[in-house]
């Protein structure tokens, strides 16, 4: 698998240090970001949110194992110089770059001199596994996604790949996401596509009910392909659209399915709802459920978990309008239980894989939430995740 | 142990059926209930919210095993029958009773005619222990707090039973509470008294953030103790509100000690809030939050999570300004970590009990959270409990 054109990327993997991860784009890249909601940003989002404005961009660098949040004025002292240092042996400008960091929380960075300048010899790799590998923490697996398509008849590419699998919440998580294109576009088209293509993937995720200091997704473009430039959200945005959604809910997908300790992937769909606050606040009340979620882990048919989690949304709902299907077998109907089809239920909630649909009928709006299963495992690799 | 002067309390514990619980006040009862915000109350809920609000009750009904919620017309029509033929039976009103249910959501209730007759039979004993252990669900260990004091030289007894130890969040969970004391007090200061005191005890519980369909709260009085009555919120009333303060808050300790697969009891105080909800956001943002409450159970000193967890909270906080103590041993100073401190802190958090401070440093509004920490026990009794 190639990265799109004009793009390269390469890593320095280390067990016990810090792991690095670098992008680059010698001719420049277009690029738009959306960050963590949390109160206490991590150094790395306040230095991009405010980078990412610059017009060009040539680099994004990445670290894995400390956050560098909550590390106070020497943290940030820290973080600029690493950015000079290595803005300067790119010889690129330090407002050319973004930065995204994960790992501990209140943790300093922790690199050699040997790691910066390896990274740096190799810049002109295009090493996309060792990179997605390079940006783990507690993942299992690397997230690639590849779609290429044509527009104008020109071949088009987009590659993502992220990386997250606990604190993970609605609005971004310890989330890390870099969606790579070579579409000829404007750099305001990006980033309105990123806000939207987010809102309907990425903020759709949520592991634990979580959202961590670090979550940043970058949507950057080299527009090395040769269709006529995309300004607006005519035909050919569409089909763009259509592809970078795709990929973002397949890595969105493969997020979820990596929860922490997860051993089971579930999509809750919502519809039916008056507006898509309820459609949304009720998807996640499932979502973020512990009761619901060890249910799903022990693929226990436990219902009325489901109808207790409904009963905390902010909208008045009506208990006996409400239909909920697993996999479009009939579960609840009417709000009331199917108990004819309790077995097939629970051998579908004993597989790795299913749908979950709740039908409000009171409306039109619909959400789709990702989820996984609360775990003992989940337990255990937080309980042990040392500071 | 006796129940307050005017009181009698009988149980039918049974392990594969119902079991029952039975509060009876022969010469009548003075009555104030606080219960469940979710939107889908059982049916014992919507029944009792309509009944406390009459002036004289003489008996308060439980079961445990089913929930009496979500069961349809078919689940109200069976408790009305319920309640019907017990009234019948204790020759009341249907009027004069009171409510509640615990157990699993979607189930109708599973008694027998034995059953009934053995719970009248028995009406005048005074077994607190037998009736504290026949509305256990979960709980381990029954819940029972009493207080003796004077008024005008005249005794006043507070009992406090309760249960509840998963599905327990803020504004009341699968918490069921029964406070009965034969102060001689005014209805409308009882129902002022309850709201206020489980402000700052009963609702200040968090286990796992889940707030159920059947939680309630009731405080009963007989009005037997010869203090002159109380009318309002003068000295005596303080008096009164102290003790049944002591009351409801041990019996939230006990809960969150006992919450589902619990090994450690943590008091989370936020003090130095510009406002009330500041400080209630602060607390609670830290006790819901699952990474917070696996690094509990692991002992883990992993600050960074409180932090991340603080900076959810919905108001500007400055992380500079922020203090952390646990059990009075400095923990992070104006936003940074004392590092020489970490042995001993993860000593600390090995206990069994502790208490963390948060100072915001923002203003003089504060919060206690009490909760619990979140382990691999948990998710296995709540993947198994079966619908």
């Amino acid at each position: 698998m190639h990265p799109p054109r004009g793009f390269c990327l390469n890593s320095i993997k280390s067990k016990h240090k810090e792991s690095f991860g670098l992008i680059t784009a010698p001719s420049g890249m277009k690029a738009a970001g959306i960050f963590t909601t949390n109160k206490f940003p991590a150094y790395p989002v306040i230095f991009s949110k405010k980078s990412v404005k610059n017009t060009i961009h040539k680099a994004v660098l990445v670290n894995s194992g400390s956050a560098n949040a909550a590390t106070g004025i020497d943290g940030k002292k820290q973080v600029d110089e690493f950015l000079k240092r290595v803005s300067e042996k790119l010889n690129i400008k330090e407002k050319e770059m973004l930065f995204a960091s994960t790992g501990i929380i209140g943790k300093r960075m922790n690199y050699t001199e040997k790691q910066i300048k390896d990274l740096i010899r190799n810049k002109n790799s295009k090493n996309i596994k060792g990179f997605s590998k390079a940006i783990m923490t507690t993942d299992t697996r690397e997230k690639v996604v590849k779609k290429s398509f044509k527009i104008n008849k020109k071949n088009v590419n987009i590659l993502g790949i992220a990386k997250g699998s606990g604190m993970v919440a609605p609005d971004l998580a310890t989330m890390l996401a870099f969606v790579l294109t070579d579409i000829n576009i404007e750099k305001n088209v990006l980033e309105k596509s990123l806000k939207k293509v987010s809102d309907i993937s990425f903020n759709c995720l949520t592991i634990d009910g979580e959202a961590s200091t670090n979550d940043t997704v970058f949507l950057a473009s080299t527009c090395k392909a040769e269709n006529s430039i995309i300004k607006n959200t005519g035909r050919n945005y569409k089909l763009f659209f259509e592809n970078l959604k795709s990929v973002c809910t397949d890595l969105t997908e493969k997020l979820a399915k990596d929860g922490e300790g997860a051993t089971k992937f579930i999509r809750i769909k919502v519809k039916g709802a008056q507006d898509k606050n309820t459609a949304k606040g009720a998807a996640e009340a499932i979502a973020n459920s512990p009761l619901c979620k060890t249910a799903f882990y022990g693929a226990s048919p436990n219902w009325g978990r489901i109808i207790c989690a409904l009963g905390r949304v902010n909208t008045e709902l009506k208990l006996e309008k409400i239909n909920i299907k697993i996999n479009e077998v009939e579960w609840i109907k009417k709000g009331k239980v199917k108990q004819h089809n309790k077995k097939h239920i629970k051998d579908i909630m004993s597989r790795k894989e299913y749908n979950l649909e709740v039908e409000l009928n009171s409306g039109d709006k619909q959400y789709t939430a990702y989820t996984c299963d609360l775990t003992p495992e989940y337990v255990k690799i937080n309980a042990l995740y040392v500071t």
